[in-house]
């Protein structure tokens, strides 16, 4: 059984946010169960004992279990917006920014890919409301990406024919990190990182590559 | 409900080596049940029913609802790994050879994929021996695309100081186009494929791009 803050393969949990300590449990325990059985073979009762307490006590916590889905697809959405935010608003040219967004959104995808999964497999499984807002948070990802592909080809520093599209290859490229990375894989999340940076670099003309 | 040939999305469907019909139309029932709920959600009486068929008649066909996805996967890896040996192996330098791989690899993964997300995420779901068997076609598909990466090394038209890194990230690219693929969206699989295959030159570094 893991602990609140990590998982069996080592996996940190950015689940700090949620408290009482009861509601991070479960969230943790609904993550581990979703990406094993995937969301509709798990039921609140399972989700409950591997937290190691009664249907019930999650009833206080969550009324459904897409409740939960909803609450860690948002949270996983908000943490991948703020990595790319903070990387397209920081200092420097934009193959500087595009390389840090790269590396940090990689690092998240191979550091927490069980999460990572749950939040990018299960989104059909959300209500209208619940997925038009997660929607929205995907946009927002996408236009910081963007902004920073705009920002170098406005000062030269990058060739990109189409932009719109070398931005989705590029989330899709750090995305699908967290279906293959293994952690007994021979290559570190920064490692992945580092690599994929460069790529990217080498996809938008960069200059600097 | 589709048709043995085609699903509710237009999505032609690569099963005519399936005999007989009626184990084809299992089969197509349950890769739709499989990308719609989830391996583990969904029962041999759902499947038997989307194929307009009693649970008795599908065990005539498949002993285990195991039995069905290490069919669905074991096809979809051998026509993946085929399209990839077809372009590896054409004439022409690695570069067009590289553009061929990419090309018809993303039109499958974009055409088929229903297909390729049963095949990408269920794969845990497997038995031991079935497992074994997927990974050792994926080992082939590596192969057969780092193989014409290392020939535009050896022939000077491609640099890559990551070959393995490279070839892993390309296929990345190409197989998380199953997740994001939308039948209703701005591009179509051939357009996807023609603006990958551009990147995953300049991720080379080739000469020709």
């Amino acid at each position: 059984m893991s602990t609140a803050q990590e998982t069996a393969d080592g996996e940190m949990q950015p689940w700090a946010e949620v408290t009482p300590d009861a509601a991070r449990r479960l969230l943790i325990a609904a993550v581990e169960a979703f990406a094993e059985r995937g969301y509709h073979a798990t039921t609140t009762r399972d989700i409950a004992g591997r937290a190691g307490m009664s249907p019930a006590a999650l009833y206080i916590h969550y009324k459904t279990k897409e409740e939960l889905l909803h609450r860690i697809s948002r949270i996983g959405h908000d943490k991948a917006l703020a990595i790319v935010r903070t990387a397209a608003d920081g200092e420097g040219d934009a193959a500087g920014r595009l390389t840090d967004a790269v590396r940090s959104f990689v690092r998240w995808h191979a550091g927490q890919h069980t999460t990572a999964r749950v939040v990018q497999y299960e989104l059909d499984a959300l209500g209208p409301e619940a997925r038009a807002e997660i929607i929205a948070l995907r946009r927002q990802t996408d236009a910081a990406v963007r902004g920073i592909i705009e920002d170098g080809v406005a000062a030269g520093d990058f060739d990109v024919p189409d932009v719109p599209g070398t931005t989705l290859a590029v989330l899709s490229l750090c995305i699908d990190v967290a279906r293959w990375f293994n952690v007994d894989g021979p290559r570190t999340p920064d490692e992945v990182g580092g690599l994929y940076a460069d790529l990217v670099l080498r996809m938008v003309g960069s200059k600097e590559e």
